[in-house]
């Protein structure tokens, strides 16, 4: 039996969640560009505090980190240690048969937990929520490994 | 012929080595929180810093790095630079239709050479041992590439 | 129909751009390993400045950062923010069957704005460079996760 096509609804929510993240983690990029405009600096490449049609007015302080823009590469570093393994996973979870019901609220459950944790670090809310946000997040990427191991080994 | 299924057991042996390696991956955020936790410090974000249940008596200190916590970071990036590149080649790699015991080894010997790795930068090691177990992971990552290209190439 | 196998020629073009990105990928980190050896330093583990095999004469300032190696650092953190997502958004882009014009098309421009990336990074030339083939690969991201969400929704 094909599990991996849109003909298999476990699969299109796995692809409409899967879809979700990619543009979230992609759009963090952006924030990063959008913020260190607003800011004219928090540059990492000497090359930035050239002058140029982007900078006409370069200063050597464009290249000293700045709070504001590094949140930003935080949640972008969070993003790369988190949301390519429920990718993963999600995929490869598919392939266990699980019930579209359970299947639905794991793969909506994260896309929620993931933009919960989003919120709250770009709201700098305090440290109990962010580690809330991505706990659930965590518990759920364990369960569809679990789930895989047990799918596999009872074959 | 579908390969991606666990019909097909090298797709099998790829399950559990990605669902191992994603355990491995996530566990290594816990880790760090578990050091944060225990050096009650080496935080990043200045919210981390603030009065709350969490942080009953905060340090401004608590925001400086500490190469305990910063061990285990450099752990999470060096497996985001890897573990999904190995998730995605090893999938992939199963379209190939490669012999059970290669691609049983493969996989295998990837995960041993990463939990190595792991062990090596915990214990922190000699350089050499680390520069070791982390080239078998890289040869295997490439072989995999050559692999499907070959296979492609000579549809 | 199974898409996600050799068979189908969409999904062949797929395996070959995947392939490239993974190699490149994998690349960066022999990059910075080539960097680190070049200038006998930059390296960031206590460990590597002790006495040893590929160490022979260590100095305390080899662990300071130095810049030609912190450059690859960033394309290699860079790659994590963007390769995965490719490799896990065209996957699932196989799936939505689209022209084999169209996803070739996508798939090369994608690999080439990700190779001309890496060669204006290595060069530091002018950052409206960086800036640009960045924007075509992110572009190429959002338009597959538009059509997954899009394939999806009127199924």
């Amino acid at each position: 039996m094909n599990l991996l096509t849109f003909e298999n609804s476990v699969f299109r929510w796995y692809a409409i969640a899967a879809a979700i993240m990619i543009v979230k983690m992609m759009s963090q990029g952006w924030i990063t560009v959008f913020r260190m405009i607003k800011v004219n600096g928090g540059f990492r490449y000497p090359e930035d505090a050239r002058k140029g049609p982007a900078n006409p007015r370069p200063r050597p302080d464009q290249l000293l980190p700045d709070e504001y823009v590094q949140r930003s590469r935080r949640m972008h570093e969070n993003d790369t240690e988190n949301i390519p393994l429920f990718l993963v996973a999600g995929l490869i979870y598919v392939c266990t048969v699980p019930g579209l019901l359970l299947a639905a609220s794991l793969f909506s459950t994260y896309v929620l937990s993931r933009l919960a944790h989003f919120f709250v670090v770009l709201m700098a809310l305090p440290h109990e929520l962010r580690a809330t946000s991505w706990t659930i997040g965590s518990v759920i990427i364990y369960f569809m490994a679990a789930a895989i191991v047990w799918d596999v080994l009872k074959y």
